[in-house]
């Protein structure tokens, strides 16, 4: 077990492979294009969603995993027919990939989640059983950072989608703030959480993530253990697991989303706990016992870059902040995309995450 | 300065490949061979003693820098002249390449160091300089782990040493222990040390390294920082230097050798420092302010793994020691070899370095 393919070519790729190097594995990546942000370790330029591209990709790899979870499940089917061990498997992403399977399991599952329904057109009881307008609107396939989910006013708001299929609605939750529970689990059933992390969006992409959550009770942190520990084991999660929740206004966790890879609200584990989120993925599907996730530091705070994160424009402010660690994507620069992110652990939240912002915003007016 | 090529492709160049991932450095390796321990970065495969070789692996490339000591300096000064930035300069690493000339540089700085002489056949004069046999002796040039080292008793234990030219005599120090400070220099002048280490030698080769030094004063603290910092700005360093050091019955430092790059010693701060060997290397010959050498852990624990260092037998012994990181140099299997090292943090250093070498001893006897 020790070469593992990774499909997808993106920065969650590109920060396996100083774990990946660390514990002597042969990363190879599926990648996009021939300058992907993992392009380091990239084996095959193709397309995740041709099943011969990914069956030339799987030979002679041990393990098969994810940059993303966008792969074609009967695709994954197959190459495990084939004798491909494929973490997480095709069962559990099926969760990721389709937002209305993902809430009728955690319905079976009892976990507690915002009210939903689904609809094909206007629908009033429907619409009753999610609260009435405002209400959360998702295309149930394909969003991500924001793009397929909006605040629904009325049925006009919606119509393009209805056009085209089945909505996904949710109750507009009176959040207080957004937390991640970030685990990993291996074939053999070892679970292991980080403690919960809170993230703070804008325009619905994660901006900041401040480790660990603040104020949190005991019971709110067993409470989000358990939910991802009863998401885990009953889809059979195989690799880290990040579930996304609102803690409401009477403090009540309610899961938003999943994913089933290394999550942006996990990358200030790199520096803050003994083992990075990319290296307990990698030991996952490899089925290596997990490492510890103890923390090396009380506080750590993670700020996004978006656009682009060029060196030589860290290099003309790192000196004023010599504890911020820089994780550049080296992605060709576009508005918005997310490009990299700074990671500062220390002491006390406060300053780690002023600290943070302040290195960030320096360093966007150096590029 | 985002190009970053290193000549050599053993386990040095390999471990700046993550510190460079996450900066968003390009590294390139000019590689011994096709299946180098820095493979991964491999550009290009060549000899560093062929000047051929290293002007078209210097193409394009921003700044050269080094896995080993043993380019030519001659070769060096060429590319230098072409416009090709050399970190550490020639000048500097010439202290690297042969005994004499460090010992003979350190004597002018008013370094402290064991006595010394350079002899060509039997001298009593040269020998009573360093209190007679039993003393050290040293081939001025090409030695390493050991090698080119050892205790003389007499003339004749150095005989055919001396048929092929000079021999560098040393006292033997009556030492406590051995240490190493390692620091790091822009060529700016920024300048900033780790706190000192102590290195457990077996066989002239560094089997332990415990992290910080234990027992040692605030005045030794300083002495050791000095030290690095003379040799540091009078050689005109750039980059990481190791200094190796004798503590003596007395307390007092003796400089034993000098390395101009990661070293062994520096192995520790991957996880225990904010900032790990690697990165500082890189972000001092690419002139970016150095990161904070400030430690996430008090006590830090490294132990080198001989002969070969595998994932799959690592997976057997990894439950037991879920706070050990094994460092893997993919190197393939030879007694004696420096195949990879486990480093475990925590709070006391007692506790991390048994817990390190019961990592070691179960994984070796797992291999």
């Amino acid at each position: 077990m020790s070469v593992v393919g990774v499909v997808g070519g993106g920065q969650l790729a590109r920060m396996m492979i100083p774990a990946a190097i660390n514990l002597g594995i042969e990363l190879r990546v599926l990648a996009e294009s021939d300058d992907s942000s993992a392009r380091f370790a990239a084996s095959q330029v193709g397309d995740f969603r041709n099943l011969e591209h990914l069956r030339t990709f799987s030979q002679g790899v041990d393990v098969l995993t994810f940059d993303h979870e966008h792969v074609p499940l009967e695709h994954l089917r197959v190459l495990r027919e084939e004798g491909v061990d494929v973490f997480p498997p095709p069962e559990a992403l099926a969760l990721t990939q389709d937002k209305t399977v993902m809430r009728k399991a955690l319905q079976g599952w009892d976990i507690p989640q915002p009210r939903w329904s689904v609809v094909t057109g206007a629908d009033g009881s429907a619409l009753d059983d999610v609260g009435g307008f405002p209400c959360i609107a998702k295309l149930p396939v394909g969003g991500y950072d924001g793009k397929g989910v909006m605040v629904a006013h009325s049925w006009g708001d919606i119509e393009q989608w209805l056009a085209v299929g089945p909505v996904l609605l949710e109750e507009l939750v009176d959040f207080r703030r957004e937390l991640a529970q970030l685990s990993a689990r291996r074939p053999s059933g070892q679970w292991e959480p980080w403690l919960p992390v809170e993230t703070v969006q804008e325009g619905g992409v994660c901006s900041i993530v401040k480790s660990p959550a603040g104020g949190l009770s005991s019971s709110a942190r067993s409470e989000a253990a358990r939910i991802a520990r009863v998401v885990a084991e009953s889809a059979g999660v195989v690799g880290v697991l990040a579930v996304e929740l609102f803690e409401d206004s009477s403090g009540e966790l309610l899961v938003n989303e999943l994913a089933m890879r290394p999550h942006n609200s996990g990358h200030v584990f790199t520096e803050q706990s003994v083992t990075s989120q990319f290296e307990q993925h990698l030991r996952a599907v490899t089925d290596c016992p997990l490492g510890s996730t103890d923390f090396r530091h009380p506080s750590a705070a993670m700020v996004n870059v978006f656009g682009a994160a060029p060196y030589d424009a860290w290099a003309r402010v790192a000196g004023e902040h010599p504890a911020a660690k820089l994780h550049s994507y080296q992605k060709a620069a576009r508005p918005g995309r997310k490009a990299g992110h700074i990671v500062v652990t220390g002491v006390d939240g406060d300053t780690v995450e002023q600290d943070a912002i302040s290195a960030r915003d320096k360093y966007l007016g150096e590029i």
